[in-house]
């Protein structure tokens, strides 16, 4: 049985096993202020071309989004989302339970847009209803698709002449950015954004995500939210030393190239199969519509979650690539899907 | 310079580490529900004589607190703890910021006794009061002094003729287990708290606490709770297999025994030359009395916190040792201050 | 200028403010325990041929919903309403603001059905999502329409079947239950609802809404829920009175009775003036539709809300009429429409 | 059987209640926006001689507590009150509930003193703590002492140097404003604390508290707040028309001078008959020690409190006088005593 399911079924990339190992008996601070650390955000920093950022390193992607949206919201304010929004379905109600409400919009390929974060403004017009402040996005959304530049900057400069903040989840940073049809750099984020996060647990860490707080307001006190969410690690290092490895050089985005390339493979011999997507992805997770029959068989032999059904007899799966892919594992499903 | 600062300097046991990289390429389930986790989980109920508890794997101390305490409690209940208490005074109000207030009460050894809980229901006689509803320990305490069986049925028998719920942290159980003091036994704890935590963090693994959840009604839906709280880790083995490590032969104790002996050593290196203690501790938290300008002296050569003023030219110093205390160093240290 | 704004435009039915003058100096208990209150408790109970319900006193549904509703749900349960449910967009985020997470369901009519229920359920079947756990439902509804005993009876069921608790916004209960078109009693709903509230300050009282919690689980410490969210009045005879007046004889029902009779009466003439509705309506609020340049005209003399455009040409407006509503202005707005 | 228990046995001041009756059938916007309101506000502001401070009118105290607190806290920043605070140990963990947490010093006369806040700072140094933020005083406090203006310019002072917001609970202000002992005015408010409340329930209104705040940056989207929480009535216009009379004229004013002239005469009284005070307090609560015997005694004819046992034969009672207290009851009680 081989899976396909997600980007996090293996450990991490060795040479992160191997960072661990090396400083395994270095005695340093707790909490965040190791050396580790901090070096990881001054490389991170470097990378951005922007040294007036603060960056903190979380464990999980709902840890960070809760930790994030809590610190920056008061509690009148609002959040919004695409229906679609990891926040808004398959979260818990994490946010909700730190007491903010998220506003949803309906969005067909994941991505938000200017008029659809103007419709919610126009239905919240007074103090009967919660104040829409901050818009969350994923990059890459959760059906795979990526922000272009230009999206982006559409979304950005709406937000800036409605008050509003824009933060971004990037559980899958690296695929977005590592896509064929992207166009946005690591350095234009902390222009356009105001929080963002670069994931590390689905990009070949253990565990990891490393916020990024670009602006200023946001930024005063955030180590106490840490604290008080439980997202600060007693040894910070596990984060710092991962991080650190990641992009000592270019290893983060190789690790995503490599998932990219991945899921490209399985696109292209899908295609020439005459298979069907339920929606374009030029990222790590694609979306193919499959005979049921067809989809039982493959279950024998792969794991993969079925994401929702197209009619009486397809649906659609869900394929998950990752750094840790085989390739021949990649071609020996294509294989099977030929036969 | 060498620290006696925590039991969290360094990275993990190199067993640890290595059961990391022979793991690393195998392909689990998320969410905790990997094999590694399931067997660790199963390992630890051994080593207890329980099958019929519940164990959940998080990453740290402030995150299994609040999570479990706010999945325990009803909006109106209260926690009673000593005002040394982890979650009163070094949490950052982890536990009011999911709604609950915390009821302190003084206590010179850092320990609850019935008549200070018997003090606090007293005093809380309706509704324009909350009502307290769970008593929270840690053992060993945050000034290394452990419960001894009796004292622990004492109120155990007190919490439950009171219908209170009882809570122990667990993030120095292994040390306060192996005390030379202690008459416990870890299968005493699920018959004697409703829930505890085994701290892995502080006692030799990278990160991680496994949540122990002996009564029945608070097992229900608590995987709603972790995630919810971000305490769901996408790659749970990474808390799996590092139990599974623990547990697998008497790793986790041989490790807590390890920094007890050392503590030990510090403690009889101590006593020879005269030097007094702020409060007795058999465990790896020792508070030595020292004379200011010994202390600034030993501040060039170790880390070490300064606890508390004693007198014009005293303070208390806490030294900690851990699985990693090198023994060359304690001897070190004895001599140092023997000078 | 008239208004037909909403049914709290005016102070109290006399009788009400009549209650208050004639007891004001005799001294009583506070927070709820007065004499007063204990009577009305009584006699509701008894108009319901209830001794077996709780019953609780409140300045407001906000209040009543948020304090219920927190007091109800563990922290990662969810409440599940009709888009147009008033604590979904009507409320401020109250209830996400105790912690908890809302699930809209689209219902053209304003009321939910099992079948609507059925698909929330259907789509939360892990812990990655909040667990629906509360029904919520008003009666009437925010757009005026109410439940045949039928309906409230499949819902019920269905509530029951899968382990949901069935709460109903009783703002406008008083309308509901007097509406023509109405084939429940009063007494029905503590057999077929697990809370309710009955709507004072809608219905002629001052302010206070009287929570009948009907399920024997979610009785214990409601007291302390009232006084933790601030809903526990020093002087709760300010409310009790209000309630003891209302249902000493038929003056709740009989206030209800009018507002009824006047929206009727509106019906009636805007029927004959060919006017169109946008939605059916049996109780005090109703949704015409008309001529933008109509609606600008009668603004000059009363005062509504303009509820949605319906075409360019077109837009709903809403009237409300409450129990102070003057036949002789019903009669001045129908002469004005059909001129 | 007469009661001294508290100060909100009887209704209202009839003169409140007159009004109440006379406005009843105007039609007014709802949820504060009544002319009533908007006129008593303006009132207020000329009283205390400003323009620039906002003020809302809410329900109760531990409501205007919760609700401001929360609005003016982020999520890590907690209160600092007296142990005897009313929030501290009255108001069933309300602001708790909103996720902050109190912290307590002991204070013997009920009053905080900058060098009582200076040692909270003291302890609280880093992120690993909640962060104080605001300092809670009750004027008069819970066991009836007043601030001279000395004292409460020192606090303010304090404050304003340590960036700290001060916050006045003034469910009793206007006994503390007309105690003989008080050198405060109404107008030096504003100029020393950055919101306070002026009580109405406890001086003669229904319900009925008018918060006032000063600084301008805790002013911003405060009515998103009142009504998030519960405390924003539809019939706003019933607190605004108590406040309207409340300060029309001297009323608020004379009201207070009349609880405090009772609780003179019951002083007075007391002090003749040779009897000692648990604390002094110049204000309408008085905490006379009594022989035990004698309270027994006492307890057949009138209602009050024990307030705490003093030794095996005397406790302290807790009288309370009021608006509506009766000189002939003050008169028959003293008479009581001295038999």
């Amino acid at each position: 049985m081989y899976s396909f399911k997600n980007d996090y079924s293996e450990g991490a990339h060795p040479r992160i096993l191997n960072a661990l190992v090396e400083s395994n008996l270095v005695q340093e601070e707790g909490y965040g202020e190791d050396r580790f650390s901090q070096k990881a955000m001054e490389l991170i920093k470097e990378r951005m071309g922007r040294t007036d950022v603060d960056i903190h390193f979380l464990s999980g992607g709902t840890q960070t989004n809760l930790t994030a949206l809590s610190a920056f919201l008061r509690p009148h304010e609002a959040a919004i989302a695409v229906s679609t929004g990891h926040i808004l379905g398959h979260e818990t109600g994490a946010i909700e339970a730190t007491g903010h409400k998220i506003l949803s919009i309906e969005a067909e390929d994941g991505k938000l847009t200017p008029s659809g974060v103007k419709a919610v403004l126009d239905a919240h017009i007074d103090e009967h209803m919660v104040k829409p402040k901050l818009v969350y996005i994923s990059n890459s959304t959760e059906i795979g698709s990526i922000y272009k530049r230009s999206e982006l900057k559409q979304l950005s400069d709406f937000c800036r002449e409605n008050n509003l903040l824009l933060y971004m989840d990037g559980a899958r940073l690296g695929s977005a950015l590592c896509s064929k049809e992207n166009d946005l750099q690591l350095s234009d984020l902390p222009v356009l954004v105001d929080a963002f996060y670069i994931g590390g647990t689905k990009n070949g860490a253990l565990i990891g995500e490393a916020l990024v707080i670009c602006r200023d307001s946001l930024k005063e006190d955030f180590r106490y939210h840490l604290k008080q969410k439980g997202a600060m690690l007693a040894k910070g290092r596990l984060l710092g030393i991962q991080f650190l490895e990641l992009f000592r050089d270019n290893l983060f985005f190789d690790l995503a190239m490599h998932a990219n390339k991945m899921a490209e493979m399985l696109i292209d011999g899908l295609n020439q199969a005459n298979i069907k997507f339920l929606t374009p992805s030029p990222s790590n997770q694609i979306f193919p519509v499959l005979p049921n029959a067809l989809i039982t068989e493959l279950e024998s032999k792969y794991a993969f979650h079925i994401w929702e059904k197209v009619d009486s007899e397809h649906s659609a799966i869900r394929l998950v690539t990752s750094w840790a892919t085989k390739e021949e594992m990649v071609e020996a499903f294509i294989e099977d899907i030929r036969k």
